[in-house]
């Protein structure tokens, strides 16, 4: 097989938006560094240079996904928003999102997947601090917003909720996070 | 191999429970029927008779589990702890819990399937009217009162929750979802 020219970042790009590619074919499970290779059109050693074994390929992955989750929680704004951005996120990501809440599979402990954890976290408490009143029990707060996007999301992606609340993901999560507390304007509306 | 003998419901039962344990080991992709026999100790016809694919053993997997989930919901009482019985239904039944929420694997319209998860739905639903206040949107607020129980539960089941919660579901569960509008007495304690 021929095998593609890249740069060095290039390459480990491309090694992981192939993994993300069979991620969502297939499961986290059903990925191999092997196959990885095979679609990249590289070498065996390429994935094996770049990221170990398969756990060191899904922490990438799963820091990458928090990266980008923090990133977006971060520009949601007030709580309601917040919310909506995390739903966002994990319908637009959800192979990503798959590999980001399965730790078992990764090095949960990578200094930069934690310190891009640990953003995604303080953007959700950030939107926790706009709400008009503060919680009496904010660390239980915090996971009570964390918990309604979660499944919400979660739900979503698996199809099971029922299809009256309309194509659009953020519109029905912004109809039912408001009902948390009172999570943006829109609560009170 | 020597072959045990089963009555055709004692078998069935042995087959869907070695099927649970697969499935808590290695996740529902890994299940085969073959395997399946084998962990069982039968013929490799005798998961086809009783379920004919793969899909079909899902089917009752996912059909025990709402069966399941309906009856300890219907028994939870008001919001807050049915919320705190789907929570504690998920944690101890995770290989269930994973098959009835990823419906492509299985046949969801099933007729016993629907009928049970249609009667775990209205158990959490008697639990919203349990509410002192009935909600402004009552659709929204089911999926909402679903949406934190289940991410809650999923959060729960990855260990990607604080520590600090302590070491029991059950309690974690009612100081955060008493959250939720007033899901209880808890709330206003």
């Amino acid at each position: 097989m021929a095998k593609r020219g890249y740069h060095h970042g290039d390459l480990r790009r491309a090694l992981l938006t192939a993994a993300v590619d069979a991620i969502s074919e297939a499961g986290p499970a059903a990925v191999s560094l092997r196959e990885l290779a095979r679609r990249a059109g590289v070498s065996h050693a390429a994935p094996q240079h770049h990221f170990g074994d398969k756990a060191g390929l899904l922490t990438a992955v799963a820091r990458e996904g928090f990266e980008l989750l923090a990133d977006d929680l971060a520009a949601g704004g007030d709580l309601l928003e917040v919310g909506v951005a995390y739903v966002r996120f994990a319908v637009g990501h959800p192979a990503h999102f798959q590999v980001m809440f399965a730790p078992a599979l990764y090095h949960a402990d990578d200094p930069g997947l934690a310190a891009a954890r640990a953003r995604a976290r303080s953007a959700l408490e950030a939107g926790l601090r706009t709400m008009p009143d503060r919680p009496a029990d904010p660390a239980a707060a915090a996971i009570a917003a964390w918990s309604i996007v979660h499944g919400f999301a979660t739900l979503w992606l698996a199809g099971t909720l029922p299809a009256d609340l309309g194509p659009d993901p953020a519109t029905a999560a912004r109809r039912v996070i408001r009902l948390l507390f009172d999570a943006g304007p829109a609560a009170r509306g």
